[in-house]
This record gives C-alpha cells, sequence and structure tokens, in this order.
C-alpha cells in the first residue's frame, strides 16, 4: 500500500471524525509522536499515542473541525486541521490551526509531527 | 534567529510576492530543495534552488496567490501556497495547492521539501 492511498484513506477516515480509528489502523507499534513543546512533546509507542489522543478528546468541546489534503512527497505527507474546539478547563474558545507531518515506513506510520500556527 | 522569526520573515516576503527574495535571504548555500517528482527532485545548492524558481516563474502566469501559517515545530516549519495560475505553454489554468516543510539549521533553510495534492 503506497503513500498516497494510506494518506486517502486516513482522511477520509478523519473527515468523518473517525480519528481513533485512522491511528488504531495507521500506527506503526513503536510510532513517534511529536508535538512542538509540553510535558510529552515526544511520545513513542501506539500507547502513548493513543493516551494522548484520548487526553485531548476529553480536555476539549469539538464544535467543528475541517481536515484538508493529503499533501504527498515520496514517503511523507502533510494533513491540514482546522478545528473549532473549547478547552473544557478554561472555557476558552479557538480555532485550531494544525498541520500534522507523516512519515510512512511498511505500510504504517512510523512517524507523527504535529507543527501549529503561533 | 530562531525558527518562529525567519518563519514569519519568510511568510511576510512570500505575501509580498517576493519569492525571490525569501530564499535569497534565507536559503543556506548547500540547501537541499526536493520535489515529490520530475528530473530534478532533489537538487543541492542555492544556484539549483535559484534555477528552479527562475524556471518555474518563467513557465506559469500567475493570478493570484495565497500564503498561509506559518506552522512551526522547532527547526521545522511549514508554508501553505495556493497559487492560480496557467502553464504558458499548455494554457492550462489551474490552482496549485502545496505546503513547503522547512528545516532550519543556522539560521539558515538548509532543507525545503514541497508536498502537493494529487
Amino acid at each position: 500500500m503506497n503513500t498516497q492511498k494510506i494518506a486517502d484513506d486516513l482522511i477520509a477516515l478523519c473527515k468523518a471524525g473517525k480519528f481513533d480509528e485512522a491511528g488504531e489502523k495507521y500506527w506503526a507499534d513503536d510510532v513517534l509522536s511529536v508535538e512542538p513543546s509540553g510535558e510529552a512533546a515526544a511520545v513513542r509507542g501506539k500507547q502513548a499515542a493513543r493516551d494522548k489522543g484520548e487526553w485531548w478528546a476529553g480536555a476539549h468541546d469539538i464544535h467543528s473541525f475541517d481536515v484538508g489534503g493529503p499533501y504527498v512527497n515520496g514517503e511523507q505527507f502533510v494533513v491540514r486541521f482546522t478545528i473549532d474546539q473549547t478547552v473544557k478547563e478554561t472555557g476558552n474558545r479557538m480555532t485550531l490551526d494544525e498541520v500534522g507531518l507523516y512519515t510512512v515506513k511498511n505500510g504504517k506510520i512510523a512517524e507523527e509531527r504535529f507543527f501549529y500556527v503561533g
């Protein structure tokens, strides 16, 4: 399965709101997941990636979201995420403007790296 | 000069249509510039990157463009380019939907890698 097909399928799952399912289907067992900063800026392993997704889902109310791309080059692809969300703890509503850079190896996502508009 | 500042300045130059100036200011002498495919998929050096830009500018009529981001993570950042252009040779008008992934080292762009919606 080539990068374009994996990227297309991952995007289709995300567009359908199936973020968890996209991860379960394509994360490599030892996936490296990298945020720009924070306590867990870089975590390794499917369980750690899953935990991060669960934390995010639990900490925010999602009002709407848009998924764009995929933008492909070789074994890498980029996905845009625009998410209208409220941080539950503070009540702050904000639009998250983000891209994910995915690196595919052996048909799985070996690395995901997230970038934000500062 | 940190990644965020370089990214902000590069975006400002691109928004002003000064693509060449952005390159001249920030490309490292041995910059690696990577397209998904083509004869010159990966070229190295400021002159080669300059040549690629000149080829592109000469081969297209640009009707309008939009530049988005920057999306930052560590020493890397992503920029979105949406370009309404006509290929001079064929007369085909198309919207190019593209992202650039830039890697900064020592205050210069050591690598630029371009991704396209297929």
